[in-house]
C-alpha cells in the first residue's frame, strides 16, 4: 500500500517487472481490485472471490499454522509434506518409516490419526466488531489500562463465540488496532494422515535448499477431516466419518507458462509493511545481528552438548531445525537490508507522507503532535524490546520457562476465567498440557544446563539488561547445579503442578520453581510496560494507519493490513527473476533438475522409482510443451510470508494447479518492503504431484476422488 | 572432431543447443565448412578466411602468450587489459600508478615502452613440412632416436627460416605428427603502450571472478608496434616509427544481440581433445588430484613464509596469483569431470572408433596390434609422468632451477649450435638471461627455502619416486642449510655462470650449483625417457589420428588439430546457458551489474567517474536496445582455451565486436571434451570499451585512429 504505487522512480527503474503484484488483501477488499485483477489474467469474478461461503474461498481452510484447501467432497484436504511432517512422524517407526517410505492409506481404514494437537480450522464468518472493542477507550487512559480493556472485550467476544464448542473464534486486530474482527472458525479436531510422498520427495534438498532457487522439492501431503457422524467436530474417535466438505478445489493438470496469471488464498502469519524508517534501520543495525548471533551461539551451544551421540542429537533435531530456520530468514533479512537500502526508500515515502499529512490537515500543528507521538512510543517500543530479548538470553532453558509457566498459571487460576491473562484461560488448558508434555521429546537436562549456563554468559555481555534482574539470576556455576534439585524433568511430575496453588509454589524447594517465583515479578514488570507501550501503540497507530489510508485513498488506491494470520487473497503471474545482473532465476525447474542434485547422500537421495522414471522419460500427460519434461517447482509474483505455506496456488479461473511451500532468499526482506524486482514465491506444480502419485507412488485412490482436468 | 557429431544421444537430449560450436580450425580448413559457417549465419566468404594474406585474418596477431588484432593502419594494437599487465606494471610507480589510475598516452611520443620482452607476432607463411620432418624416420628406431632426429630437423628447417632475423620460426606439430607445418612469423620487438583503463575497469572482480559469470571485466588495452624506419622489426630506439599495418579491422559498436553470429581468430595455446579415456581417467583420479594438492601445499608455503610482510607478500602476489590460476582451472576440471562422466562418453566414442577400424580394416590384426600399441604407449607415457611430477614436488626451489639451466647451459654450449637442445641454442640465451634476471623481482631466500624443504617433505610421501632420486636429494634440514652457502641470490652472480664451463660448475662450492650438478644425471636420464615415450607416441599418434581422420571422413566430417599455440579461428553464436535446471546464466551483462558488484573492496572498487556516468545514465550510443542499457561482458559458443586472450571477436562481417579473455567455469573441462550445452567464452562487448573511451577515459585520439561504425 503506501509502498503499492508510490516506488520512487530510481527503484521503477531497476525493476524489469513493471505490475508490483504487492498485496495480501482481505478478500472483501478484491472488489475494490477488479482493474488489478483483470490486468494480471484473473477471470473469476471479484465478487465471488471475496465471499467466503462461496466457490473457490469456501474451500480455502487452514490447519493452524499452515494453510490448505479441500480437493473432493469427501474432507480431503492437500497441504504441504511439512505442514503434515508431525503427522507423518508421530506415526513413524524403525520398522514403519513413514516419513523415509512415506505414506499411503489404500482405504480409508487405513488412514492414521494426525495427532491429538491436529486441527482444521474452516473460516466461515468475518465480522467488523470494532466498535464493540473500541468503545469506551478513552485518551486519558493509560496505555496499559486501554490494552487491558481492549484484550478484555475481545475475550468476552470470544467467549461469546465459543458457546458453541464446534468453533474457534478470535478477534484479531487489523492495522494495529484500526479495525478489529470476529473470525468464526469451525475447528475440526479428527484430522488423518492419507497419503505423503517419501521425505527425499516431500523434502528433497532440505535445509540446504531451504528459500533457495533452484528447488525441486515436492512439498505436498493429503490429509483428511473427520466428524461425528452428526456432521459436527467431534474428538477423536474411529467412529467418527469423513467431513463433507461443501466446496473443493477442482485440479488443473493443463499446464501453465511464463507469464500465467495465479490467484493465491491462505493465512499469511505476519508482515511488517507499515514500520517507519527508525523501526528498519534498529532491526538491521541493532535487533537483528543480536538475535543472529544469539541462534548460531545457541545452536553452537546445543550441538557441542549432543555431539557424538546419535540419539542426543536427533533429541534436539527439530530444536536446532528450527532454530536454523529462524536464523536463514534472519540472516536473510540482514543480507537483503545490505543488499538494497529499505531504509533510505521508506525515508522517502516516509518524508512525502508526512508532508501531505501536515499539508493536507485542518489542524498541523495536531498532526505535527500526531507524528511526534508516533516516534516516540516506537522509540519506547524498541528500547523494551532490547530488554525483554536480554531477559530472554538470561532465562534460556525449557525447564525455566515450563516452570515459569506453570507458576504463572497458578497465579491466573485465582482469578475468574473471563479476567484472566490470554493463554491462561480453560482454553488454553490443553495447549498447556500438550506443551508441558511434548517437551520430554526434545529435552535433555545436560543440553538445556549448557543452554542455559551459556545464556547466562552471553546475557553478561549485553549491553542493556532490565533493572534489577543481575541480582536475581544464578550465577553460570549455580545455574549448572539447579538441574541436580528439581523434578521438573520428569514428565508426570511436570504436569502434576497444573493443579498446584501459588503456596505450594512458593513453599517448594525445587529449583526452578524457586527461581520462577524469583523471577515473576520482573517478569510481570516486563510485561506490564509491554502493555503499557503495545497500549499506546494501540492509541496512536491506528491514527497513523488511517492517515495512510486516506493519503492512499486520494490517491484512489485500497490499503491492505499487515498479515495477521488471517485468511487474505493475493494474485500475481508466473514468473522469473534477475537476483544478479547477468543471471536469470526460474520461472520453473524439471525433474531432470532432481537427478543433477542427486548425490545420494542427504538430503539428496532421490528414491530410485523416481529416477528411474526421469531416465526412462515417463512423463506421460504432465510433459509440458515447452520445457519437454514435467515441472516441478515454479515461481510467481504473489505476495506471501509464513503461515501461507500449503496455500492453493489457482489458476485465473479458481483451479488448483500448485501449492504454495517457500520464497527464494532474495525475498525474504519482503515482510518489511515489496520489491516487485525480485519477490518471487516458490510453488510446487500440480503436474509433478499428480506425476508422482502416478508414477512413482501408485495413488490410484487419492487421484480417482479428485476431480482433475488434464490437458486435451 | 570425434566430439563433434558423435555425441551419444542422452547428451544431446540435455542439451538446449542442437548445433555444436565445436572447433579450433586451421584457417584453411574453413573452405570446407562452408555449409556449418552458413548454418551460424556468417557472410564472409570461406576463401578469404582461410587467406592469412586477406583481411581480416591478416589483421590477426599474437603477442607471445596472448591473441591481439591491429585496429588502425598505424599499428595499434589491441588486446586483453591482461596481456599488458607486464607493460603497465613497468611503467609504473607509487607516484604514477598507471594500474591504479589507467594510463592514456595523448600523442604518439607518450607512448611507454612495453618492455624488452614485449613482441609482436605477425603470421605471414604457413607451410607444411610434413614430408621434410618425418623423410627418413623409421619403424626400427627407438623412440628417443626418432625424437632426436625429429627435433634435429626442425631445428634445422627453424634456422634456416630465421636467416633473415626480422622474423621468428617455428614447426609445430599437427595431430601430434601427423603433420608439421612451418610457420613464419614477422617479430616486432620495439612494443608500446597506448592506453589502459584503470585495473578497476581491466581487472574488476580480480581473482573473485576469474573463470566466474556474471562477469563485469573490461579486460581491454591498446598497444602499438613500431618498426625501423626501413619499415623491418628493429630493437627499441626512439628513432622507430609506427608499424604501417597492412590490415586492420574496423570497429562495429551497432551492437549485437542474443542469438546472433561470431566469428573468433586467435593463438589457441593447448587442448586435448583426442585423449583416450585411460587419459581421463588418470587425469581425473590421478593426476589432477595430486597436482591440486600441490598447488594447495605450494600457496599456503609461500603465504605462511611472507605473512604480516606487506612487501614480501608483493614480491611473491604474481607467483601465488599464476599457481592459484593454474589451481582454479585444475579445481575446475575436477569439478567438471565430477558433474559429468566425460570418461564415459570418451569409453563410448572410443569403442565406436576401435569396432570402426577394425571392421573396415584391410588387416585386422594389424590395426588390433595399433590400438594394443597405442594404449601401451599411453601407460608408458602416465606412469613416466608421474615421476616427472615427484622430481617437480622434490626440487621445489626457483634457485635449484636456475642452478640447473645454467648447469645445462653449460654442457649444451660444448655441441655445435645445431646440434644443441632446444632451448639451449643462440636463440634462446636471450630468453634465459631475461628469467634470470627477472628472478629477482619474485624471489626472497627465505620463501624459496621454506617451498624447498617443504617440497621435500611432500616428495617424501609421494608414492612414485624416480628410482635413485632419494640417494641424492638432501634431507629437509640440509636443505634449509643450502641457502648460507649459494651466491646465486645475487642477479649479477647468477648471470654470471652463463658464461662459465663444465669444469666450474664441477669444481664450485656453492652449494645449489653442487646440487643441480650431483642431480644431473638423474634429470637427463627421465629427459631421456620422456623422449623414448614421446618418441613412440609420435610414432604410434599419427597412424591413430589418421585412421580417426578416416573415421569422420567416412561420415563426411572435417577434423581439427588440437591447438598447439597456432593461428586458429572458431565461429559460434551469442547465447547464455543454463550451469544449472531453474537457472539461466547471460548472454549480456550491463554497466548496473557494476554498481550491483562495487563494495568498495578490491577487487571491487568501481572508479568514480565509471559510477557517476552509470547513475546519471549517460548511455550514448551504446544504448543496447534490448537491455536498455550499456552492455559489459557477453557470452558466445566460441570453442577457445587459453591463449585466446584478446582475440578478435568478429560479426558476421568481420568487424570487431568484442575481445575474447575468459571462460566459465562450467567449462574448463572443454579443454578434454567440448560439451555444447555448457561451453561458453567470455567476451568483453566493444560497446563497453568504447564506452569507457569516451565517458571515462576521454580517449578521444585513440578513438579517432580507428574506424568505427556507429549505430544509425
Amino acid at each position: 500500500m503506501f509502498k503499492r504505487l508510490v516506488i520512487p522512480a530510481a527503484i521503477l527503474a531497476i525493476s524489469q517487472y513493471a505490475f508490483a503484484d504487492e498485496g495480501q488483501w482481505q478478500p472483501y477488499q478484491l472488489t475494490q481490485l477488479k482493474a488489478e485483477l483483470k490486468k494480471v489474467g484473473i477471470t473469476i469474478p471479484a465478487e465471488k472471490l471475496a465471499d467466503l461461503s462461496k466457490h473457490p474461498m469456501s474451500a480455502i481452510v487452514s490447519t493452524g499454522g499452515c494453510s490448505a484447501s479441500f480437493v473432493s467432497p469427501e474432507g480431503l484436504i492437500v497441504t504441504n509434506h511439512h505442514c503434515a511432517y508431525d503427522a507423518i512422524q508421530r506415526n513413524s517407526s524403525a520398522k514403519k518409516n513413514y516419513i523415509a517410505d512415506g505414506f499411503l492409506a489404500k482405504t480409508r481404514a487405513e488412514e492414521l490419526a494426525a495427532g491429538p494437537s491436529a486441527r482444521v480450522y474452516i473460516t466461515d464468518k468475518v465480522e467488523n466488531v470494532t466498535k464493540e472493542v473500541t468503545a469506551g477507550l478513552s485518551d486519558k487512559m493509560s496505555g496499559r489500562e486501554r490494552r487491558e480493556m481492549i484484550q478484555s472485550k475481545i475475550k468476552k467476544i470470544v467467549a461469546d463465540c465459543e458457546q458453541d464448542k464446534a468453533y474457534r473464534c478470535s478477534v484479531p486486530s487489523f492495522h494495529r488496532g484500526l479495525e478489529y474482527y470476529r473470525i468464526r472458525q469451525m475447528m475440526i479436531r479428527d484430522v488423518r494422515l492419507v497419503y505423503a510422498p517419501a521425505d527425499m520427495i516431500g523434502n528433497y534438498g532440505g535445509d540446504i535448499d531451504n528459500f533457495e532457487w533452484p528447488r525441486h522439492t515436492g512439498d505436498f501431503a493429503f490429509l483428511r477431516a473427520y466428524v461425528g457422524k452428526d456432521g459436527r467436530p467431534a474428538d477423536p474417535s474411529p467412529e467418527n466419518v469423513p467431513y463433507k466438505s461443501k466446496d473443493f478445489l477442482v485440479v488443473s493438470a493443463e499446464g501453465l507458462k511464463n507469464g500465467d496469471p495465479i490467484l493465491l488464498a491462505g493465512y499469511p502469519g505476519r508482515t511488517s509493511r507499515y514500520k517507519l524508517p527508525s523501526e528498519i534501520r534498529f532491526a538491521r543495525d541493532t535487533d537483528y545481528p543480536l538475535r543472529a548471533a544469539e541462534m548460531l551461539a545457541d545452536i553452537a551451544t546445543i550441538e557441542a552438548a549432543t555431539k557424538g551421540n546419535a540419539d542426543d542429537e536427533v533429541r534436539y533435531a527439530s530444536v536446532v531445525k528450527g532454530i536454523n530456520n529462524r536464523l536463514k530468514k534472519t540472516q536473510g533479512l540482514i543480507d537483503g537490508f545490505a543488499r538494497k537500502d529499505i531504509a533510505a526508500i521508506k525515508d522517502a515515502q516516509d518524508a512525502q507522507f508526512r508532508t501531505w499529512l501536515i499539508g493536507s490537515s485542518k489542524n498541523p500543528t495536531e498532526a505535527k503532535a500526531l507524528l511526534a507521538k508516533l516516534d516516540a512510543v516506537i522509540a519506547e517500543d524498541m528500547a523494551l524490546s532490547q530488554e525483554e530479548l536480554a531477559y530472554a538470553v538470561a532465562t534460556n532453558s525449557d525447564l525455566l520457562s515450563s516452570a515459569r509457566s506453570l507458576y504463572r498459571l497458578a497465579i491466573e487460576k485465582e482469578k475468574p476465567n473471563a479476567q484472566r491473562e490470554g493463554g491462561y484461560q480453560e482454553r488454553d488448558l490443553a495447549f498447556i498440557k500438550g506443551r508441558l508434555t511434548r517437551l520430554e521429546q526434545s529435552f535433555l537436562a545436560k543440553v538445556d544446563r549448557a543452554r542455559l549456563t551459556a545464556g547466562l554468559a552471553r546475557y553478561a555481555k549485553l549491553a542493556v539488561h532490565p533493572a534489577g534482574l543481575d541480582a536475581l539470576l544464578p550465577s553460570v556455576e549455580a545455574a549448572a547445579g539447579l538441574y541436580e534439585k528439581t523434578q521438573l524433568t520428569d514428565t508426570a511430575k511436570r504436569l502434576a503442578w497444573m493443579d498446584k496453588d501459588r503456596a505450594a509454589f512458593t513453599q517448594s524447594d525445587d529449583a526452578f520453581i524457586q527461581l520462577a517465583v524469583k523471577l515473576h515479578d520482573i517478569g510481570m514488570s516486563l510485561e506490564n510496560r509491554r502493555k503499557e507501550v503495545d497500549g499506546n501503540l494501540d492509541f496512536i497507530i491506528p491514527q497513523y494507519m488511517q492517515a495512510v489510508i486516506d493519503w492512499k485513498k486520494s490517491q484512489g488506491k485500497p490499503v491492505y493490513p499487515d498479515a495477521n494470520s488471517t485468511l487474505r487473497v493475493t494474485f500475481g503471474n508466473v514468473g522469473a527473476y534477475s537476483p544478479r545482473d547477468g543471471i536469470t532465476k526460474g520461472p520453473f525447474t524439471t525433474v531432470e533438475g532432481i537427478v543433477e542434485k542427486h548425490t545420494g547422500k542427504d538430503p539428496f537421495i532421490a528414491p530410485a522409482p523416481l529416477l528411474q522414471a526421469i531416465k526412462e522419460k515417463r512423463y506421460g500427460v504432465f510433459k509440458d510443451k515447452v520445457l519437454g519434461t514435467v515441472p516441478v517447482d515454479f515461481l510467481s509474483s504473489a505476495d506471501t510470508t509464513g503461515g501461507n505455506s500449503g496455500s492453493a496456488v489457482m489458476n485465473k479461473r479458481g483451479e488448483l494447479i500448485g501449492l504454495n511451500f517457500d520464497s527464494t532468499y532474495e525475498s525474504i526482506t519482503k515482510d518489511w518492503y515489496f520489491d516487485p524486482a525480485i519477490t518471487k514465491a516458490i510453488h510446487v506444480d500440480i503436474r509433478y504431484m499428480l506425476w508422482i502419485m502416478i508414477e512413482v507412488d501408485r495413488a490410484d485412490n487419492v487421484l480417482k476422488e479428485m476431480t482433475i482436468k488434464y490437458p486435451k
